[in-house]
């Protein structure tokens, strides 16, 4: 059953790296349609659902638009900024989702600052030393950092912060080797993270939510100029 | 092709529907497991996609928790105030979703305001004409309140907060009739919307966050007390 399920996340997957080829080497262009899934399906071999799926991640990335009625469609770029006319679209959808976040988190690290229960600390704990062990490596790095924006969500004890936060961290974690690269920050980013454990633990719901508010813009100026000098 | 989607979604949400009667009838009781998957499949003669899909619906929609490796769970009771002991667990999750759209609504609009395009004013327009003829009709009035709040999150230009509203809308679609009909401010409704519209006209960032706000904050607690006076 676990067996079945990963075989079937690699193969969508591999459908998403596919269509993200296209695109990145331009035989897709921005409000392009997609093929037809019929010829698709023929091309990748792979089933409908698999393609389904592959898309519904496509949409969540902010690489194709879907318009009820007309198809699928590669997205056109979004950004105002100068900058952004030769940036990569994958590249703009990470910048968007961090301003979100701008958004999202302080929201969320105040709500569970109000709401959060001694298992819930205990949680937060757990993840704080597996990061400070896991400092070096991206990939458990990147878990860790989901663990614990997931446990914090979970603090709030509000569905729609538990589910957002599912969302924008797959989103992450779909792009996380080209995001956690990006940032050299690994003992900001561990310290952060204990700043805002210990204001959930005094209940401190200011605190927390500028400890959060701080967290999330050093990363998003850093990514956006990280990202800024590499379209140059 | 369409037909079939049709079809496809009566069946998932039938689905939904057998087990939220069981959840309220008391036979499936909060922190309880759901029963096993072939189980649900043979009593309800449905297929493993259209209960997996429910399953899905049921969680965005609060009712149950999925576990990785332990499996589906009624929901427990998140609420700490004394009223909520005794609310059903549905109309705690349209609270819980009402709490997060205090935080999310004021960001879109402020977002919207800055970044609307002719096109967007053009639409939300043509909205809001139709909500004033549809204002009588529960039905229409819900579809109308998903548009305007959908093309707001597409002027924001941010496919996170596209996404997130498109999420948030799914779920107060499922509920929708429970929800419009407590809500007896369809004059109220229609004047806050156009307000919004106005400072979004004005790119006036400050009062399109604030009148997102005003408005959000009336609908939650018209919510809040019109559900906790049906509990006493």
């Amino acid at each position: 059953m676990i067996e079945k399920r990963l075989r079937h996340t690699r193969i969508y997957e591999q459908v998403v790296e596919e269509l993200k080829d296209l695109i990145a080497s331009g035989e897709l262009l921005p409000g392009d349609p997609l093929p037809p899934e019929r010829q698709l399906m023929a091309e990748m071999g792979v089933s409908r659902s698999s393609l389904r799926e592959a898309f519904r991640v496509m949409e969540l990335l902010g690489l194709i638009d879907s318009v009820p009625g007309k198809g699928r469609f590669v997205r056109k770029p979004r950004g105002e900024a100068a900058d952004s006319r030769n940036m990569p679209l994958e590249d703009e959808a990470v910048l968007e989702l961090m301003e979100a976040r701008r958004v999202l988190d302080p929201a969320i690290a105040g709500a569970a600052a109000m709401h959060a229960m001694p298992s819930d600390l205990m949680k937060l704990r757990k993840v704080l030393s597996r990061t400070e062990k896991n400092l070096e490596d991206i990939e458990k790095r990147s878990q860790d950092d989901f663990d614990f924006h997931l446990v914090l969500s979970e603090a709030t004890r509000n569905f729609v912060f538990i589910n957002i936060v599912k969302m924008t961290f797959n989103l992450i974690m779909a792009t996380h080797e080209r995001i956690y690269s990006l940032l050299s920050d690994k003992e900001a980013f561990l310290n952060e993270h204990r700043a805002i454990y210990e204001a959930i633990t005094d209940h401190d719901v200011a605190a927390a939510q500028a400890l959060a508010a701080g967290h999330i813009e050093r990363i998003y100026k850093t990514l956006q100029e990280a990202l800024a000098l590499e379209v140059k």
